[in-house]
């Protein structure tokens, strides 16, 4: 039996898996993951506003991993907000966690700074500048532990969400998306509402000119092309949702970030294809400076997307209004948690819900009355 | 309302208590953890039957680790076996997750070699010999990390269970049990059934000596006892317990190796005392040459032994007889899994079902047709 999709949730692409996967998981139990992440092209000046300044970006990953699993930060001061007073999409996603009681666990795909919290190690490190064209050293080893995690995940859950914290990660899936010959133009998003387009290009074509590749060179070799322009979060979510998606659902919770890896599924394993959606926001669905959808046609047909319908502009807080304005859109796994939060709780839990518990906890970080 | 117990359990101690934890995750989602962890202890000739050869015994952790996640080893030729077949008791464990599909991770309290599989990180390191007096570097991170991990734990399942697999812990546990008071004599088991009591006394007095304390002097200091003459596998599930038992019921799964944790949760925060339980088997309450239940006196009358009544003497396998002749008797969490499994599928499983389960793992490990 197909359900009706409640009005949390909207779907672009293809419609029919998208309601066969949600029916199947409807009401069932999913297990949430955030891999963190790195890759110096975050300090490179202009490529991310993910930090205060460039050096900063290095501790966005792990600061929101402690803030998901501890509800503060430990390993630095604050949580990471930009100077607007803007959150963190990880308010969004520990609303929706919290919310669904959903098991998660934090994967350290290769972060600079080692967060202060248990977290699943998968042999990665944080990675170097994409200008150099050779970015990662240990992919074989993030993918085939990746793997095994998605496997051992799939054998005791419903579904699998997979999803990251990696600044500067539009920039490497820019990359490996052109390596992949996946797009040809920038279509990548930006947590900021001026997407810093033409730097990015600038630097991905010197990557893959160091790389002594030609857009499009390895289509068939993703893991390469990861491995000379990607970061270190890819190679082991695309491990786990090979080795989840073979026998549950997959969401990718994220944007432009996750599309290298899907369209790395979708090229190692068309079998699963039917099996993984993506999970995302309205705001990433709708931002005029990157195009999911387009990106998405290149990749499959057989990958919907699917997001929440997430509106801030009733928020009384400027910060999470800057939403509505084109910042932050998507990370950490915003979309896909609250995705899969309504999913979970069969609809029990929806939009209003969540932006009720955002506003509770943006309350505790800016210390509002 | 109260359960009662079917024949697959057995309680020694506090009933009550007992019936009352089971009945509230009785049909409940549990976790399940088994965390790895050395110390060189285990290499002094005599000391661990836990492999072929005192080096082999720090090979033992990693491939029950890798067994489980996998259903193979890579870390060494084979699964861990004594040379008359006797497998690890990593198969029963196996059986009772795979029958109950419960989530379990593989935490690295400080393994010598680390396993080819995704582990959660708790930053603990490989232990020196017990007769150092100094085994321990790291106590207070990994107890720190194990409070968020159980915290996080609990948040999301409805019972935790912790388990072990430490080459040479009971040697480490007599140490910390004596450092601590608990006992005045050597009551911990051995995977052999001829327990080497003597060398064991010998080799814990000395640490003691080279850590210049008495028997009782760290009755109010647990994690000192640990750092002097403990295993790096205590002070993480420690943490992991005080961290969920102020929510949900905790299993400390496994035989007299969990007793100084019993003990130090019990000195740590006796709030928690109604809410946990050992899961065992009933070969290590049986055993004459050790004294759990006399242990269990000695640390608290609120934490009650729930055994799993495997009885391998019905099976055709000498190999798996041989529990029944003292050998093994507990350890990877094989009795902590198998009651919890018995209990989250309120019952649904029996001990028939996992020893069938476990004929059919045992027939894959010795290519028996």
């Amino acid at each position: 039996m197909t359900i009706e999709l409640p009005p949390s949730l909207g779907v672009r692409g293809n419609e029919e898996i998208a309601k066969d996967i949600i029916s199947r998981i409807w009401g069932k139990r999913g297990v949430f993951t955030c891999t963190i992440a790195n890759t110096l092209t975050s300090t490179i000046p202009g490529v991310s506003e993910a930090g205060d300044t460039p050096e900063l970006t290095l501790y966005t990953g792990p600061a929101d991993a402690e803030y998901l699993v501890m509800g503060k930060v430990t390993c630095m001061k604050g949580i990471p907000i930009n100077p607007g007073g803007i959150p963190t999409p990880a308010t969004l996603t520990k609303a929706a966690l919290d919310l669904s009681k959903m098991p998660f666990y934090i994967i350290n795909g290769g972060s600079k700074i080692i967060p202060n919290i248990p977290c699943i190690e998968v042999g990665g490190k944080c990675g170097e500048k994409v200008t150099t064209g050779h970015t990662l050293t240990n992919v074989q080893q993030s993918f085939e532990y990746g793997k095994i995690l998605g496997a051992q995940l799939a054998a005791t859950h419903d579904f699998v969400v997979v999803s990251e914290s990696c600044a500067g990660g539009t920039t490497t899936a820019l990359a490996v998306l052109l390596a992949m010959g996946t797009i040809r133009e920038n279509l990548v998003s930006s947590s900021s509402p001026k997407n810093p387009k033409q730097l990015k290009w600038d630097i991905v074509m010197e990557g893959l000119k160091n790389a002594g590749i030609e857009i499009g060179d390895l289509a068939d070799d993703p893991l390469k092309a990861m491995e000379c322009v990607g970061d270190p979060m890819m190679p082991v979510n695309l491990g786990i949702a090979l080795g989840a998606a073979k026998t549950v659902p997959v969401i990718f919770g994220g944007g432009t970030q996750m599309a290298p890896i899907m369209a790395a599924v979708a090229k190692m394993d068309p079998s699963v294809l039917g099996n993984i959606m993506q999970g995302t926001t309205r705001w990433l669905l709708s931002d005029p400076n990157s195009n999911m959808v387009k990106i998405m046609e290149n990749i499959s047909d057989r990958i919907p997307m699917v997001y929440i319908n997430m509106d801030y502009s009733k928020s009384p807080y400027e910060g999470l209004q800057a939403y509505e304005w084109g910042f932050i859109k998507e990370g950490v796994g915003c979309g896909g948690s609250s995705v899969a939060a309504v999913i979970s709780s069969a609809g029990k839990i929806d939009c209003d819900m969540i932006l009720d518990r955002v506003h509770e906890l943006y309350k505790v970080i800016m210390q509002i009355e």
